[in-house]
């Protein structure tokens, strides 16, 4: 068999480690020849790959980033593009793997259900993936923020500030409630759960109140105030329709420095969150997730991706994958009493 | 309310974060007054305990070992404690709730069949109670030992050497699976199937001829060859009846020196792989077990504990928990390819 | 004897391991008592302080800030509290250690030329202090801002970007200069040498045309453009007559996304760099800087400050010290090859 | 010009930064052509090497080990290859440059001695060349010495355990000496000053009556107690005529159990302290030496090494730097106040 890869959207630290997983099993388990598309969807639209055999993969397990390179995909190009691409897959008789965040798996959605062989693996830090229990490169976002938030503790107390501290998150909040409840965060604001800027205020001043000099607030970059209780400037929308951010941390830190009296200070991590080597456990998912994909490849179950259900993996509908954002539920809310 | 807390058994980090999500759910969610027993069952039997109150706990949450101290069990001490036990518990009070490893599991199941209110709350970095898809304090064993395999794999490489890396794991390879695969370990040895010597020596010797300079061999303490196939020093047990190892490291890397005609040395990674502060995977673990196991105290649902299934905790019977090991699965095997 | 001691200014790691030494050389070694002020100055200039024993000091070598607290330092109110805090000083009968950065060291100084017991121990992130060959709390700061450079690398090269990374460095560039070579940065700015924009454009535009696919530009906080070059926002000054900061990495990426036609994007790094666990090497420096402290004390060196120089701690003149800013001398520019 | 690098001896983090460093200024500053001579002298001695220009240092900066590979020099077969070497030097028409540690600083030596055009860059992770502040691979060595030393801490004082770790050292106690201040420990022991049992044995004892609960003691591989104070098995010396340890951390923590009555357990952090990427601090002064020995080589400087002085990078001569071992000196046992 003849299987092609390609990487895709925003960087998540594991995705060589999937790459490596799918040439070892390929090879290996089935000598399968793997090629590897460059940038994204459009080394597939333009037919710019290269082999990827046992050589080419080696050493790359623990390195950030993706030795494909990748892009973002704008959908209308990919629409137009489903002809050509349908021909470059026949020609290099291939089974085209893609690995993908949201964006990703709708084009790849896009793809199966125009009748290409596809498997996808889902990819995202956000977590945001509903039917799959956790996406590789989420653990190691968490621990990043989490290692930020254990410095900015000390430095906080020190100097009697109340620190907000913005992590990745645009429309969920799995890693601000992670991250935040790890390092023991004093509140966290969510996209899914606009807050009350005075609750927030108040929760902060009581703190104080009892004694405690400093505080520290998890921001998602998504998180809003809920409407009405404070100015706050959206940042509207970017060229590809996207949410454009003005900056929650920034806009926070100025109205709890006027409403508490306190040195309030933002810090936003940034990209340092989905770039560098994975955890462990991000190599490990990501490595099983790689060998599944082949296998899935194997039995012919295209249009399908594969997903952790409790401790194994299994294969579901893209069509399922793409349908609803995975929100944190209630109940996390209430385990980490910190959120608002 | 009033609820009583020990920690026994092995070390495991996130057992401090059990400990402040306890004090701090009961307190501030339920006005609950805690104590601690020091030294495990030790302090309950003698009745040595302390306040456990939100100051008692802050600044705990990142930080290894247990603030409350611990002991390993003896169970017979236990069986002729129940009575004691049980007065000092009317004396007191209390709903203890004990977090422990296997073997902490089954005193405490003791304890709950012979009448005390006790709940539950799974602890050890071995990852082997069948009950609950992950233990905490695991992930951040594999953690430590993936960093290591990560420094060892440039030193092997740079003197062409076979380094054989012994990691925790007496009745399990979970650590020896998850850091091998994490780190791309040429082989993993592990207790559940000993090894065949002639086809480990083998394996490792074609990647010498394929021109590879080095190779990593993962063992975990418990791994044995296979009968027959190799002289072997099991150690014998210990004056608890426990097994003890004279060195799965030691021993390999003299045999695949003598088989490969290639230097091979022993890494044991020992006690740092449960010691330091924990992973933020195992930190939200841990609180979540410990919101939880209060909550269950407070429904009632005693003899139970806490467990994660999928993405949510539930209560499982420690009747269930301690009846089986939960032992490395044969796919697993396969997914990580190189385990013999 | 009776010491008092003082941590003012920035927050720095290897603060806790300073006062840490301080209190056990003094009280294991001299039999001395040891008192800590709270909050910088203000605890000696509103006798607010606490006993250090032993305990007191108990488990916070590794600690990141300060368990005294910290303040910044207004000049003009030390100068009207000289009387006030010689009064103190006679009262409480003690010769006082303050540790402290560049503004601290001056107050040091003030103190000292006015006839109070001082002898200083330097603390500052910055590496700017001219006496001593290096200060402690600057290789954490260089150790975290590489980690983040590693890590931010991998994901410039996956989407093909330019990261205009900002460090800390008000006046001088010696972390940017450090983290840059160790993270291999391919262009270095720093407030002591105004970069040219049309050169460090041509560098990164060059790299892109030898066919690499990102470039990492590390910006000191205070670095600038060489007048005329650029438009730039120099950011005026706050109400302590401190320089501000527009924000050189925002204003560098908006500028050199337009000259290059690249993706450019700024990650400022902020107050990460000033918080958490010391290296081991500053813990070391800072350890070995409280030791020899004390021993000034016993011998009567007042008016002075410990240093490194080579291997070894010496004493200098606290006058010396903050005559000049120690900048990034000329040959080091050379060595790095990337500093415009 | 034509230049040669080679490294040998032990592993070392930062090696590659050297390499880089060398290949970087060689090519970029003068125009120079590099080769790399593979595994040490071997690959002098059998003329086999490879290319080295920008490309092939690309990537390597802050990788562990060393691209070129090395092995132990054996002197009397490179006494044998002088010949050989000045003939395959004078056909390549190269100037080498060594790295190398003690061992391989005598072959730098020797080499030079005999005419060859040899500079120096002095490579050991124990701190042990008299005629430099410190060589690179040392500050790694400490800080993953010191992060184990963190870890096992927890796990101490849960367990209530004396700890005995064993750290890399054969003839000096730099690395137990900066590890053991840095995390903390409660008595050092080092080559230099073989220690008293009887008066360790107090010091331990001495802490537990205090109250504490746990100890760290940490053990250079080639400390020994004071003859006659304890039954020593002192491993004898290997087939090249160096010295075998036969474990101090284990025939301490045995002799301190049964002189104690406390738990006591060895750990051996082995070869993780060689390798794995070097600290900021390493890659820095790394690249600082590959910069200053091409100069070196340009200046006609032959027969010296680089070496840190201060903060500044000098020359001196090879002859100097083998001649005597740097030891730790008193006054620094003093600061430490907790070695023996």
């Amino acid at each position: 068999m003849r299987l092609g890869v390609l990487t895709s959207g925003g960087d998540c630290p594991g995705l060589n480690a999937v790459i490596r997983s799918i040439v070892h099993r390929a090879v290996t388990g089935h000598s399968d020849d793997v090629i590897g598309f460059h940038d994204g969807w459009k080394g597939l639209l333009e037919c710019d790959y290269r082999k990827l055999d046992l050589d080419a993969v080696s050493g790359i397990l623990a390195r950030g980033g993706t030795i494909l390179g990748s892009s973002r995909v704008r959908p209308e190009h990919l629409r137009d593009g489903v002809e050509r691409t349908r021909g470059h897959v026949a020609e290099l008789g291939l089974d085209a793997i893609p690995i993908g965040g949201e964006g990703t798996l709708k084009a790849a959605r896009l793809m199966s259900d125009n009748g290409l062989p596809i498997v996808g693996v889902p990819k995202t830090i956000d977590n945001d993936i509903a039917v799959t229990d956790v996406t590789f490169g989420f653990d190691t976002a968490v621990g990043v923020a989490t290692e930020a938030l254990d410095r900015l503790k000390t430095t906080a107390e020190s100097h009697q500030r109340v620190l907000i501290v913005e992590v990745m998150g645009r429309h969920t909040g799995w890693i601000a409630l992670h991250s935040g409840m790890a390092a023991g965060a004093h509140a966290i604001v969510v996209p899914e759960r606009p807050f009350d800027i005075a609750e927030l205020t108040q929760r902060i001043g009581e703190r104080f109140s009892a004694g405690k000099k400093f505080a520290i607030v998890v921001a998602a970059e998504g998180a809003k105030p809920r409407e009405g209780t404070m100015e706050f400037d959206t940042g509207g929308t970017d060229v590809y329709g996207h949410e454009r951010f003005a900056g929650i941390a920034r806009q926070l830190s100025l109205e709890l420095e006027e409403r508490l009296g306190k040195e309030a200070r933002p810090v936003i991590l940034g990209h340092v969150q989905r770039g560098g080597t994975p955890t462990a456990y991000d190599r490990v998912l990501a490595t099983r997730f790689g060998w599944h994909a082949v296998e899935a490849v194997h039995r012919g179950e295209f249009g399908q991706m594969t997903a952790l259900l409790g401790t194994g993996i299994v294969m579901v509908p893209l069509a399922e994958a793409v349908e609803t954002l995975k929100t944190v539920p209630q109940g996390r809310y209430a385990e980490a009493e910190t959120v608002l």
